[in-house]
């Protein structure tokens, strides 16, 4: 089975890393969010799509989520004693892949052009694409009228203004990195990593193209919410803002059958009393424990999406 | 007395030094080459600069005389397992000056202002001041019809071409930083320092105006040349390439007296038999033992560029 994931960082990350336990590497193509992308200090950084290959490539810290085991952090240390922004957590070794990234940039690469050279490097042998080499940023347009870009919201504000509405800027212009469209095209089905759907996923969706190629697709997601709380990140926070409900496991199930035929949803045992409102909206819908630590938990959520995935093609072939 | 000192890299900062322990902060200013100035992974680097600050802030390393004591190479390591080039050597310490300079002068900082910034960080009193704001790029023309940068030059082809013509680039559209020409009038004497005259005083010298502010100067020089040999770096090989004569201790007098009335001149004692060619120049000749390896060398050496400046001083005077 030829799957894309669609993902954002931590937790799309430790999916998309079930999966490439799962799956022969041919069979697995991640998109990569890069909303969250910015320039620090002239670097180009790509948190989410660093997140994801770092832990496909098993060198992620374990501890954090996000990062490289056994950092340092020299630089950073050096940087404060300047006086310079230490907002944003620089390690050590997490920087050379910065500073890499930005001189291939600089002489003409394009970012999945860089992100396969990486992989390479790294023993990454799944394809792992940005959702695009085009410049788009994530803003957030907060209660009191200010837009925000994501890291000033993310990281310096940490999360808490409250946010009343969410743009992509440079997406309308923006095309899908190259590949992209022909490993949808080959996919049995789509799987949305529990990542933040405004946050992680709504930008990816955003690229045009994206949504054509998507919507003939088996698409399973996974819930980013257990028992109304995100694993990590703001997510249950921003439900509130934007919606004026509490959040809740169905959550991700409603916001993307709102804008394509969702065939299948994952939520976690702690959410199974309500498999049947999401059902009964005519999605295949299971649970299991979703938190995924380590790689046996990762592959057995990844093993869970996969039978997810294939009971929505059984369905489709039964009509 | 109230000195201006011309400075390249290593040996011009470790005069500077000795001068900075000799003289109240306010009576010493130096001025530094930044034709050696480069972009790298799109980080600004002043090579020069960065090496007269850690040393007058007592920061640089010893062996090297060039980056950071205590420095540590964690970025550099996972640059060249990213296949990144790692001919400059990028310490850890190091870099966070490259990346916080590159984020201010994004900001629309001025080099001179980034330097000052800088040297309140570090406890730097004296005025340092980089050639100028503008950039300028040393560029080699090699006997096979080459122009090479710097970088290229001197850590790539670790100065092994013939080189024929030596080119400032900018430097025709260039102004001294801001605070320069001020320094230059109230100065007493100017002490050029025993750096490259070719790559580290030449490039200072192209500057528009700076010609006609140090002409009315005592000047004293110190000779970068040891026993036929430079102490660190090319020198000795490029007077050979472009004057097609063998380096000796008089070079950099009979270098700088043919663009300017040079007034003082040390020498090693290791030249001592040389000094009488000078003197036939009318400069006023002196020696000591020219290598600065620690402090008290330095200071020695700067007390007697220090009398070699009186002594030109009374000479006017008696006229």
């Amino acid at each position: 089975m030829k799957i894309v994931a669609l993902a954002g960082g931590v937790g799309g990350a430790k999916l998309a890393h079930g999966l490439s336990l799962a799956l022969a590497p041919e069979d697995l193509t991640v998109i990569v969010n890069t909303g969250d992308d910015f320039e620090q200090f002239g670097l180009r950084i790509s948190p989410d799509l660093d997140t994801v290959c770092y832990t496909l490539a098993g060198l992620a810290n374990p501890r954090t989520g996000w990062g490289l085991k056994d950092e340092t952090w020299q630089v950073l240390t050096q940087l404060k004693q300047l006086g310079a922004p230490d907002w944003f957590k620089l390690g050590d070794r997490d920087l050379a892949t910065h500073l890499e990234r930005t001189r291939l940039i600089r002489e003409g690469m394009r970012l999945s052009q860089v992100t396969q050279r990486f992989c390479e490097h790294w023993g990454v042998k799944q394809q792992v694409f940005p959702m695009t080499d085009s410049e788009v940023s994530t803003e957030l347009l907060t209660s009191d009228g200010t837009w925000l870009d994501f890291q000033e919201y993310f990281v310096k504000q940490a999360c808490e203004p409250q946010i009343v509405d969410v743009h992509f800027k440079g997406a309308s212009s923006a095309l899908p990195a190259h590949g992209i469209l022909d490993a949808l095209e080959q996919a049995d089905a789509v799987v949305i990593c529990p990542s933040n759907p405004y946050l992680s996923i709504l930008p990816i969706l955003a690229i045009p193209g994206m949504y054509a190629n998507l919507i003939p697709k088996k698409i399973i997601a996974v819930s980013p919410i257990i028992n109304g709380q995100a694993v990590k990140g703001p997510l249950a926070k921003m439900i509130q803002d934007l919606t004026g409900s509490a959040a809740d496991a169905t959550f991700a199930a409603g916001f993307y059958r709102e804008r394509f035929d969702l065939a299948g949803y994952l939520m976690d045992d702690q959410d199974s009393s309500l498999v049947s409102s999401v059902r009964a909206w005519g999605i295949i819908c299971d649970t299991c424990d979703t938190m995924m630590p380590g790689e046996a938990d990762r592959l057995r959520v990844a093993n869970k999406v996969l039978s997810l995935a294939e009971a929505c093609s059984a369905r489709t072939e039964n009509l």
